[in-house]
């Protein structure tokens, strides 16, 4: 038995949620590309391809390798880095290493970029995207300028094959998703435009976060040829909040022990090193109980979460010190990285590791 | 070479802030047992001792066992596990199990949690503490309660030694700290006199966190015979943001690249997967940078720092795309947390494996 706390995933809603984003690509016709940044397990990421998916998108060259290095357990050979790297001399020959290895895809978001991309690299079996601003305002060229950035990529012998964005502004409350997803499709078509208007075919558009995949329709499908969703395998605090999925949709959570209780207040051992201290302006707390939706995690320390119940909260409904509770973190992502191994509850004693945990660089 | 971002600690910087707690702890006589959580390493506990400290604190059982493993590197055997434990079977064997290889300290903070630990333990070569809240109001008995719980404590055949209390409430702008320092002292102070009225010699009055023992002084001494900050050997921008250091005293930060620059705005290859995603509510940023004291990190993703200048900034203020940047992490605990090793920069290149990271139970 395993002390607490611990991350657990429910494998039953695990499937299911891939199942359903897998079948809602399918019938619109666009192909799934999971970010393997919030799982970074093989295992995950071999039902994922299992589920259809045509490859993984990852954030660094170091999850590159560890999926790389997992292709026999994974089954995929095709891994795209969106991200706009500035490779050093050693990160372009682990770029050129990895190019012999699997199908690698990299972004670009300016002239400069592609150029040093292309000088660095050198010649090696790249695939390239030219990454867009659709509204987050993070990286990415403006689309009016993918067009020219694409163009100065071939210029450089770069095999430049369309254009990616991520609406990483979905994320919050009301019209939010809806108003990002909008934004999405008329940059994604506009960069698209621009590519075409420079002699180069954007045969790949690429967008999708968690967000806005869930209102992936026919129209979304005109513009977008690929979706990269990282979250929807495990959801989140953050995605129940902001309406992409229920609790009964969450398959990842943290298993914490109370080790106080004062009336409706308790405490928790499950602190920031295992939850993430993600806390968004519009989040009701740190995190969420994924059987006691009306109580709140007011007070987040290293290994502590203080959780408040409504006052009034009959007795038995707060959970006794010693007991264990599940608490559904703000952002899956940064919880996952904080551990060496997943423990999968699925009829008996599992554990995923976490083989990319840590690769920032 | 590594690739960015990496953790990298300046030694002279670290060394000069152990040798300042230490000399003004002794200069009032008060003993100095660090907390481990914030460095997790085993050669920043060895200078910690070397510097006169008195033992280490931690926060979890596996913290406890990886430090008791590298006894032999730090020089340490006496480990005070500062939290209110309810251990399980399996934790209570490994508890027991530690004390048989060091002095080993634990905490209380309620009648249920000292006869649960006791049960639980049975006879083993424990010390214990009673946790006071001075006004965090997170774990902790009031201070008035403090007697009858190690009262109890005693009762169940516990080995009590006195009082403890965390000042998280330090954190903050204006007279925060000030105030907390004061709180702290009285509640300690009361705390104590409860231990006496039951007959209990609290020997061991235990205080401290970074933003507090900032402020040691004879009076705080008259209470306090030992306090267990944890970030002082790095420093962080939370830290600076409050006041309890300059820049100058921060020792650690991640080394970045810029990948993208727009005017006055630049954008890092760091992240929350390596400066963790703290934000407290006064702070100014997602942390800071140590050689532009101007600049704000205004977004962070898993891989993205955005960060602004001043509009108006000369142009070759701002780093170019390319060039490498040191980050000050808000809450340096958590950014080592995310790495396996850090980078001392002491004229050779040497790695600190962070030993304790991710040891949450």
């Amino acid at each position: 038995m395993i002390d607490t706390p611990y991350l657990e995933v429910d494998v039953d809603r695990l499937d299911r949620n891939l199942a359903a984003l897998a079948g809602a690509a399918r019938s619109v016709g666009v192909d799934v590309r999971p970010h393997a940044k919030t799982h970074k397990c093989a295992e995950i990421a071999r039902l994922q391809i299992e589920h259809g998916a045509v490859g993984l998108t990852v954030a660094t060259i170091g999850e590159a390798e560890a999926f790389a290095d997992a292709a026999d357990v994974t089954g995929c050979t095709d891994i795209f880095i969106a991200y706009p790297l500035w490779p050093t001399a050693g990160q372009a020959a682990r770029l050129r290493a990895l190019a012999e290895r699997v199908t690698l895809r990299l972004g670009i978001d300016s002239l400069a970029g592609a150029r040093h991309l292309a000088s660095a690299v050198g010649p090696a079996r790249l695939q390239v995207l030219v990454e867009v601003d659709s509204g987050q305002h993070r990286t990415g060229v403006t689309p009016e300028l993918a067009g020219s950035v694409g163009a100065a990529g071939v210029a450089e012998g770069l095999d430049v094959i369309g254009v990616f964005t991520f609406p990483g502004h979905s994320y919050g409350l009301g019209d939010t998703r809806r108003d990002a997803a909008t934004q999405e499709l008329a940059a994604l078509a506009t960069a698209a435009d621009g590519l075409r208007a420079n002699g180069i075919e954007p045969r790949v558009r690429s967008g999708g976060s968690t967000p806005t995949v869930g209102l992936l329709d026919a129209e979304q499908a005109n513009v977008l040829t690929e979706i990269r969703p990282g979250v929807y395998p495990f959801n989140d605090a953050q995605q129940v909040e902001i309406g992409s999925c229920g609790f009964d949709e969450v398959s990842l959570t943290a298993v914490a022990t109370v080790v106080r209780r004062d009336n409706h207040r308790v405490v928790l051992d499950a602190g920031s090193k295992i939850l993430g201290a993600d806390r968004a302006a519009w989040a009701t707390g740190y995190g969420r109980l994924l059987d006691h939706h009306d109580a709140r995690i007011v007070m987040l320390s290293e290994h502590h979460a203080v959780v408040e119940f409504p006052a009034g909260s009959s007795d038995e409904r707060i959970p006794g010190i010693g007991s264990f509770v599940r608490v559904v973190p703000n952002h899956v992502c940064n919880a996952v990285n904080l551990v060496d191994e997943l423990v999968a509850i699925d009829g008996s004693d599992t554990r995923w590791p976490v083989i990319a945990r840590g690769r920032n660089n």
